[in-house]
């Protein structure tokens, strides 16, 4: 989806002054294919040049579709009457969004230059923490009093509605108090008799959401029942803004990369990912790293714990990294798919008995596959290594192997039953699951895995 | 959301046989309220009890919110002619994911008792491979040819269109050929003044999709644009179909779960985590998981090229399994990025350059924190696992501190390069770079690291 054509063209009319053209370029694309255009192939003065051609209106919509960081910059290259203006043309959700990344007093200033009617609907949503559906809604519905009929709605919409993106569904309010009595779809108006009563024809079982609701559960709700929007009600029952599709797509991406990163122990980053500033990585990284390290470090203490058994026999050393790597693999495999389950509410923490079962049986099942392998390993292991060190004579290589398959059974029930849990532990706990990420869980089953080590070799060999 | 109210009451109404009851509960909820209620709290034979009180096309509306496996359940335990009308009733893509699951005899023997319209407009759609648009899309749109006026447009979707989920967008086609000429909306139809002509209202600059391409570029495109639905059109310029929004929700949950999947080494799963056959399961984990245990097993062979140097200081065996734990964390925190980055198209392989230079200068900075970490714990490492096993005496602990920081720091920068650039090397061999998991990455740095640990040490204590 590049537009390799309009860079150049758009270079040319921008040098030759050619406003006709700008405009035109302005108002016959989609606004996400112009902002595309400019962010790709031009600065942000270049920008504002090409934008300038157009109406406000289309500057807004344009507007709304640069990346956010973009959006700051282009901010901080223009007057703030001219962005006061543009402000007043957003969508009331993108607005809130772009004012929340400005500083402080920067957001105070612009506001004090936004009309009263926009600055009152600003701080409304301003209000609400990020995150949650508050922060997400817009308030620009379109909604008609229940005394109508179908004709009167149509046109009452095509007086008061015209700018509402949003007007596929329609909104039966109390006038007086706001009250949200049902809703329709402009569908539904225009399919059914012309005088039939808005009331008898509104769905009444409503699904609402609240302000404070976590902006997920707006996706969740949206996503289940193919809605293209959701009310979002006080506790008067007053609607306050809805919730749409778009803004519930850009939810779910941004979710599902959050829990990627945290999947990852990298820490969630809020922006694009050539775009984050080198500190904020380097500092969300360094510090997930260090808690891994210095947990891993608890490796060096349990080996010292059995340092005894350690040098008795010197294949030992050679068979502990892929045997507590292996027991990491398999709880990682394990955190993923139940993190995963969790999120999409496959499976909840009542399940845990369930679940814990099913690892353990799979866990059996890989581990004699992979025992099986460890035992083929064994048989080349070279004779020098299976020698006693205190000169007591040396191990067979199908005895040593055996041992090696239940150090590699063991261990990987082990990691799966860590990995399963450890997932569902911190949900219990109150902590995001997606902590649960691969690198601690390995970081986890590698110290733990040293343990089971020596415990079944203790029992077998020494 | 779950509704712990409906369940004893349906049951009740279920008991005492009351078809009024049952009725009006399939009326007058959301068919995925009423789906819901069924799969939680019924098996398959009293849930179409339930369904056989309402009329077929409620039974089809709610049959659509069942989960894909208990549909296939609910198809085996009624009659052929039930299940056909049944078909015939739901939503064109649905029905033909439904029939993909099937097998193929029994999609077969249940077309041949579907009308020859219906059965047409399957086959069309099931020929096409799945996660391409032409097994995402729908056959049903609403459409006007370009001579009429809005109100005659508004008057014909009034009678051609009333079963169209999707009437939001109307596609304005040739009426003979079916070409797509433009798109206009329901509310631009209802806004505009009555007499316009749709030809002069429609937007022309059309962004289509082809029957053939991947899913993701639907969703990738609609959520760009923020559009509602997508038209799909042929060579020739016909439209043959549209993916709506509703659809796109759902390819943008199951990608990042199948990314998430990848990423954990688990190989995508088709189903509910809970619901994926034991034997499917444990084939694709055991593949995965033997596939990293022999590669892992070069860590063995690794060690063995060392081993003279291995032994000769015995506190060199213990920090191996920390360094390159830590190797494969920032491999699987710079994996994880870059892959989520690809995906979300933020960043591409012909970045490639930047993007190692960026994880060069990340891990550079996050190596020498944690190197300083390293100083500290050598610094109470106990005396004798200092002592050269040759007798040739000891080594001094901030000597020994300062050679392991410089191992961590070179494990590190190793770490982040291989995790940066395993996935957009597989990009660029064409393969999934999600399949650069941190498992994956982990067991490449530790073979590789097991080498640069050695080369440090042997350039400074041996």
């Amino acid at each position: 989806m590049s537009h390799p054509l309009f860079g150049p063209e758009v270079r040319m009319m921008l040098d030759e002054k050619n406003e006709v053209g700008l405009r035109a370029f302005c108002e016959s694309l989609h606004p996400a294919t112009i902002a595309e255009t400019l962010t790709d192939d031009f600065d942000v003065e270049e920008s504002w040049q090409v934008l300038e051609r157009t109406n406000i209106r289309d500057q807004a919509a344009i507007f709304e579709y640069f990346p956010i960081l973009w959006q700051v910059q282009m901010l901080e290259g223009t007057g703030r009457a001219h962005i006061a203006r543009l402000i007043e043309q957003m969508s009331h959700d993108d607005r809130v969004a772009l004012l929340r990344r400005l500083s402080p007093r920067v957001a105070e200033e612009l506001l004090r230059l936004v009309d009263e009617a926009d600055r009152r609907d600003i701080k409304a949503l301003f209000q609400h923490e990020e995150n949650t559906v508050g922060a997400l809604m817009t308030t620009d519905y379109a909604w008609v009093p229940q005394n109508l009929t179908c004709v009167e709605a149509i046109e009452r919409l095509r007086h008061s509605a015209p700018n509402s993106e949003s007007m596929y569904y329609v909104f039966i309010l109390d006038e007086a108090t706001r009250r949200l009595h049902g809703i329709t779809s402009l569908r539904d108006l225009i399919l059914s008799p012309r005088h039939t009563k808005v009331a008898d024809l509104m769905e009444t079982d409503l699904v609402t959401l609240r302000v404070t609701d976590d902006r997920e559960k707006a996706a969740e709700v949206l996503a289940r029942y193919d809605f293209l929007a959701l009310p979002v009600a006080d506790d008067h029952g007053r609607l306050v803004g809805i919730v749409t599709h778009d803004d519930v797509i850009d939810v779910v991406v941004q979710e599902a990369t959050e829990d990627l990163q945290k999947q990852g122990a990298v820490g969630a980053l809020t922006d694009n990912y050539l775009e984050v500033g080198f500190f904020e990585i380097w500092r969300k990284r360094t510090l997930w790293l260090s808690f891994l390290f210095l947990t891993g470090l608890l490796t060096f203490s349990a080996m010292e714990m059995f340092e005894g058994e350690l040098k008795s026999l010197d294949v030992l050393i050679f068979f502990i990294p892929v045997c507590i790597a292996t027991g990491g693999n398999s709880g990682t495999q394990a955190a993923t798919l139940i993190t995963r389950a969790m999120a999409l509410g496959q499976v909840t923490v009542s399940d845990w008995w369930r679940v814990l079962r099913h690892e353990f049986m799979i866990g059996l099942a890989m581990g004699v596959t992979l025992g099986l392998l460890a035992i083929v390993r064994s048989l080349i292991v070279p004779d020098h290594m299976l020698l006693f060190v205190d000169g007591s004579g040396s191990i067979a290589k199908w005895h040593f192997g055996l041992v090696m398959a239940q150090v590699v059974l063991a261990i990987c029930v082990l990691g799966t039953m860590i990995g399963a849990m450890l997932p569902l532990g911190f949900k219990r706990l109150g902590i995001d699951p997606a902590l649960a990420s691969s690198p601690f869980v390995t970081t986890f089953v590698d110290v733990t895995g040293i343990f089971v080590y020596f415990t079944v070799v203790k029992l077998y060999l020494l």
